[in-house]
């Protein structure tokens, strides 16, 4: 799976002004970078000028515009999607970094500040670490707010490097966790295997592979 | 693959019109419907009220919006997409249809109206249909602008039905076509067979599959 981690905190405590500067430092060391907005409200899209919704008004369950350097892509969901369906439509990312989801199971960076709280939203166990400017009695990596260098560098660390083939399987939608690496490796190798044998494929970095049962 | 129809036609013909009328028939025949709309110039997305952008700004290369019944995504492109590629965005399509792309490969409804113009956009060897009110002298379907009925009677008939399990295969973005249906029978199997091996995977109606070779 592509690595996936939540910043979340309080309102107010500055989550957008942190991904401001951790997105620019990730670029910079050349990964490409996903961000997931959680908006728990609804929100409203507008193209000004297009007529493309006229299009999703008429029923179209997703309307993509495609333009020379930019996609934009709205669908209607019948409920909420869970991070790692929305992951699917991320495929190319490196990391995917949300902003919220506190009630998810991505591991999480909380973002805390004095002067709106002295309390945390998560505990120690679902925490990767603090980005504060006040210390907590907890054993978990704590981060001055303009130190992203230091949060990256945790990242990498953890998320980022060494890591195996990623294989990431999706039933009906549904993330299915993959347990044992050398299962992942035989997926990987048979999948790899067939495709390079289609004419025209070569050798890939990033296999995707989708099947359909047609409607009975 | 989802099968792809791209309605094309002159400037100011009724392409729009015309698919607000084709979208609901096909949702009423209980297909799940994208469109693709084709935008030259390059457009401005935006959220009113959202600090969503600001994300965007500082540098990702994708950013979502994931609400409980809407999602929206805009990434930038190093190069335009083709429709296979952005396909794969649309993964649980039964159809997409294309709002322009009369330059693209996908088989096209040429949209005519004698008011705008007596000629065609099209070759007889690219139509699947054509919509119109004045007659051309092509062995080409041709369609009043009011009967959606007859020209999906047609969809159905040409690409809807008796369809086989939809086996598609991106290297790096790149479609793969798969000329065979024992092939892709073969990797349908396989695969699904593996991922059935799988703990929680269950017997599921589609798959999908990403393999990463992380960075060297």
């Amino acid at each position: 799976m592509i690595p996936i981690i939540s910043v979340v905190g309080k309102s107010g405590v500055g989550k957008t002004s942190f991904l401001e500067k951790l997105i620019p430092e990730l670029k910079r060391r050349g990964y490409r970078v996903a961000v997931v907005k959680h908006d728990v409200h609804g929100f409203e899209v507008d193209v000004p000028g297009k007529d493309s919704w006229r299009l999703g008004r008429a029923g179209s369950d997703a309307v993509v515009i495609a333009g020379p350097s930019k996609l934009a892509l709205i669908r209607g969901l019948e409920r909420e999607m869970a991070l790692g369906e929305i992951a699917a439509f991320l495929p190319d990312a490196d990391i995917i970094l949300t902003e919220g989801y506190k009630r998810g199971t991505a591991p999480k960076i909380e973002v805390s500040r004095r002067a709106v709280s002295t309390e945390l939203l998560c505990t120690e166990e679902e925490l990767v670490a603090l980005v504060t400017d006040q210390p907590f009695p907890l054993d978990v990596p704590q981060f001055d707010p303009d130190d992203v260098a230091g949060v990256v560098d945790l990242l990498e660390e953890r998320f980022l490097e060494g890591r195996q083939a990623r294989v990431s399987v999706l039933v009906d939608g549904r993330p299915i966790p993959i347990e044992k690496s050398f299962v992942a490796d035989v997926i990987n190798r048979t999948v790899r295997g067939m495709v390079s044998a289609l004419r025209g494929a070569g050798e890939g970095r990033r296999i995707v592979l989708m099947l359909d049962d047609w409607r009975g």
